[in-house]
């Protein structure tokens, strides 16, 4: 059986040393955060996720969900209970706007809350997680009208919300999509097609589904240019607000997959739904695409909370299982064997995934808070640059975080050996989990692709630079300091390929685009290694002052092992960059 | 479903062409294997590979192995009719000795039969691989009348084999093994114990299955020291040679696992069976040691294997899915979307994975025609330098062909995007199947604590001089040929960092052998890359001239691709080596 402990002290840790919350008092919502209720708030959810959602992860896994004839989906045992508690928590709301029942805490609370969840139980969380994607777009792109007939609901946690993008035929290409949508006397829409892979698609645990649905207005132009934005309700919501006859959409099947079985993810029939317009028409994509990035800094943390969950698992049994015999000398005499934990080769599985982890959870922070700053400064110019950070760095944290995460629950797995892929110990299914991460909302070559073909050139490169900027100020201002230097002339290094990197898309992909989609992947991690290095530096700097408490100590040795063991990754990642498509590309189609 | 085309042509290329099979002709059994009978096994084993084995992949996955209440076990359908299959062609003996019914061709045809097998359903081809394997520790070492009573009717595939090693307690550290054995008067022994994780422990395709099982002779010493090997039949077998009684072993429970679910993988109850001694008395891991070599090479195989078949269903779906259009213009102006193949990131992933396998076979087929050099030279010296390539590449093969071919199972589910994930498709169970075989017979970090704390050092490190003398003197004797020159080039900056790292070891391990340890895991990929990277060229160096056919084309072309892509993390690993073990081992255990 599994054990979660949700990483509340290293939380608060980064929270209020490295990025000190205090700092954006100014924001709104910000003042009510203040030290001892974010300590109230993540002390609360770890107890929810520790408690009522990790026990449930292997239920959910090996019961999973069950599809009646009637369509109706029913959740793993346990599940409903759950949520049930979840909603009455007020979780699903507590960054949502006070004027439509949530708290209107920082987003970035959000963010840690969600990881605690989905390390406790991804399949689970990922039916709150998609709500408040939903809430997201909603706020952002409907009317007034209908925010006030769905977001209580969905705020409160009684209706639950799902994303409707993928057909058989496009996932990816969203131009191609055929469901479509025609327009009735009273303003709503008649929606009919087929959409797949729509997680949280039917269940047993609320009230109603918002689905919100991508389809193309009779009429339309082709291609992406003619998609429009879709609110369905499961059931039909009369004036009142209360649910009513069902609509005219259905869930077709379950999907049989290789995890996160908890999850229900669906095959759904649009037969003549009624639907009403989010935005304007033709422009769904724009809609969709605030719940997408808000959803793909969201996967980035599932990543992040499976590495972490793994991680934990795994130095729990490094320090039980008895075999072997340290090289420096045996260090449990009296047994008939050593810990594993004493073997370099382990340590160097769990430091390799810790190394990662309490920096990805800082770059995921940093990310929220700026996400905070995007959406509630009342500055212009401090809106438009967090923006741009946002912009930047959300393919980054998506992409590399679940590469990471998967490749982290892998490591994870193979410290417990035989015993690892053995279904009781719970690991081997945090692989299985992990691994979707990598593949939704954007599969992580778009995400590289989304990342150099579009957010590098933006603006004329302005959120590269200042991220640059700012790890290389950083760099600059740091190199004389005696404990920092070890670690940032690493970062200097590493963020000189990644700069030379840059540089080389500028010279080589103008005349030939090949060029910088072939090498857009490890771009993509190049990035991502000189953002962890940043934050292993912030942290650092924070712990350092702290280092005789061994718990800050174990910080700078963090530190040290990832600048020795993971940054010089960038210098293979550089050399391939450089080597370009030719030898990518050459081979006919037939060849392969 | 999955689909699967054994690569006969290239493996023929690889025999005839690379290695140039006709130079053994000398050794006994080889010049029975003329081009022709070659090319007819090879083409025979695909046709049961691609017809009867493929289809009974998915079968396997979703039906799995079942215990009945009284201990036996049912296979999935159709394995039972497919093993007949492979028994009437006498797949198991090909190269056993004809004294005992085998055909005595090299061994090297049976480890690429066994890919073909391996890639068709890993599961499946576990049983007669296992078989394989206690035929050859019963040949090394077991007594003439063992060997005359069980080999024949094992080469003829009528009983099948397993190896019995892990207890609950112990894996890796065979000396804490508990299973007793006391010798009765008439020179057999009676064997008490519980083994776990025995692979194709009880099933229900063969007559009888021979178990080899380690155990503790009454009062031998304690460690691994006291350790025997036992053969024990499921069925006593009687002097007319026929099963007979049931001996005091069964199947208590199977397991519930990741992947590989055609396979039993069984509790064993051991419970005063019979057994017979193989080898001497406390010298049974010697014994079992020519089980878990061949084993080792098995099963680096097995990794090449899922690589090859993830490769070939992914390359098939990159053609046939349409999604958006190519950067350099439309492929398919007629259709709605071009094929995704057209995508850089796509084809990084394609060429990553086809540039391993195609290596990866050659560096298989170079070690086996070592090992059938070592086990049937008349020239001692001969026999000694080939057991010394044996020794030092078994590890490395079974290591990096297992970790990489995972990775690339992964790669392939990644092309699928979606789709991917959902069992249908076949591509996630590949993932699920490839991962066994980087924990079993030796999880890769025992492969790399071999490698470098026992193989290299070996001898006065005479293995790693004979090899990096071979790839360095290849190196030199090609640096001015035009066509290999862009290849042997960056070899020589790998071969270098391999050097670079080996003296490093030699400088720092003495005082401190944590700082070897901590950088193992590094060197035998570092290796594996070096040994991958020597196989290109000498791939290319025989391709050159046929250059004028696509497919010998396509191999200079990958080759290119492996050195620009593939080879340049040399670096990064003899980076992470020379950090040493500082970092790594300093926080206390109670820090993890």
């Amino acid at each position: 059986m599994p054990i979660y402990k949700a990483p509340v002290e290293d939380a608060l840790f980064l929270l209020n040393d490295v990025f000190k919350l205090e700092r954006y008092g100014n924001l709104p919502g910000f003042a009510d955060a203040s030290p001892d209720v974010v300590e109230a708030v993540l002390s609360e959810a770890a107890k929810l996720a520790e408690e009522t959602l990790t026990p449930l992860n292997r239920v959910g896994d090996k019961e999973g969900c069950k599809r009646a004839p009637d369509g109706s989906v029913k959740t793993p045992t346990g599940f409903k209970e759950a949520f049930a508690q979840l909603r009455d928590g007020g979780w699903i709301g507590i960054s949502a706007p006070t004027e439509f029942g949530g708290q209107g805490l920082p987003a970035t609370l959000t963010v840690l809350v969600n990881e605690f969840l989905c390390s406790a139980n991804m399949a689970f969380a990922m039916y709150p997680g998609l709500t408040q994607g939903a809430i997201a777009a909603i706020l952002v792109h409907a009317s007034q009208s209908l925010k006030e007939k769905y977001l209580p609901k969905m705020v409160a946690g009684e209706w639950t919300g799902t994303m409707n993008l993928t057909e058989p035929h496009c996932g990816t290409d969203l131009g191609l999509l055929r469901s479509k949508a025609v327009k009735q006397s009273d303003g709503s829409y008649k929606i009919s097609g087929t959409k797949i892979f729509i997680s949280a698609g039917e269940h047993d645990m609320a009230e109603n589904i918002i689905h919100l649905v991508l389809a193309r207005i009779e009429g339309a132009p082709a291609g992406t240019k003619g998609i429009s934005l879709f609110l369905v309700p499961k059931l039909l919501v009369g004036d009142d607000g209360k649910p009513g006859a069902k609509n005219g959409v259905s869930c077709g099947s379950l999907e049989e997959k290789m995890g996160i079985h908890g999850n229900a993810t669906c095959v759904m029939n649009y037969d003549n739904a009624t639907g009403w317009l989010i935005g304007e028409e033709n422009r769904g994509l724009n809609a969709m695409f605030v719940m997408m990035n808000e959803a793909r800094l969201g996967v980035g943390v599932q990543g992040l909370a499976q590495s972490e969950v793994a991680y934990q698992n795994a130095a729990n049994y490094a320090k039980e299982r008895l075999q072997g015999r340290s090289v420096s000398g045996a260090s449990n005499k009296d047994k008939p064997a050593d810990p594993i934990i004493v073997h370099p080769d382990v340590r160097r599985m769990l430091m390799t995934v810790r190394a990662f982890n309490e920096a990805a959870r800082a770059l995921v922070m940093w990310t929220a808070l700026k996400g905070d700053v995007a959406h509630r400064a009342e500055d212009q110019k401090e809106r438009q640059s967090a923006d741009d950070h946002m912009g930047l760095l959300t393919p980054v944290i998506k992409g590399v975080l679940t590469d990471v995460g998967f490749t982290n629950a892998v490591l994870a797995q193979q410290v417990y050996g035989g015993h690892g892929y053995i279904a009781e110990h719970g690991v081997e299914q945090f692989v299985r989990d992990a691994r979707i991460a990598q593949i939704y909302e954007g599969a992580n070559g778009i995400q590289a692709l989304d990342l150099v073909g579009r957010k590098l050139a933006k603006d004329g490169g302005r959120a590269l630079q200042a991220f640059l900027g700012e790890v290389m100020g950083y760099i600059k201002e740091k190199g004389g300091d005696e404990t920092l230097k070890p670690l940032v002339t690493p970062l200097g290094t590493a963020a000189g390929h990644l700069q030379q990197s840059s540089m080389w898309f500028m010279q080589n992909a103008m005349a030939k685009p090949d060029n910088a989609l072939a090498g857009s992947y490890d771009y993509m991690h190049l990035f991502g290694l000189v953002a962890l290095g940043y934050m292993w530096c912030r942290i650092a700097e924070a712990a350092a002052p702290k280092a005789s408490e061994p718990r800050f100590k174990a910080k700078l040795v963090t530190a040290r092992f990832f600048m020795e063991r993971l940054l010089p990754e960038t210098a293979a990642h550089l050399a391939r960059i450089q080597s370009g498509a030719a030898s990518m590309m050459e081979l006919p189609q037939d060849a392969f």
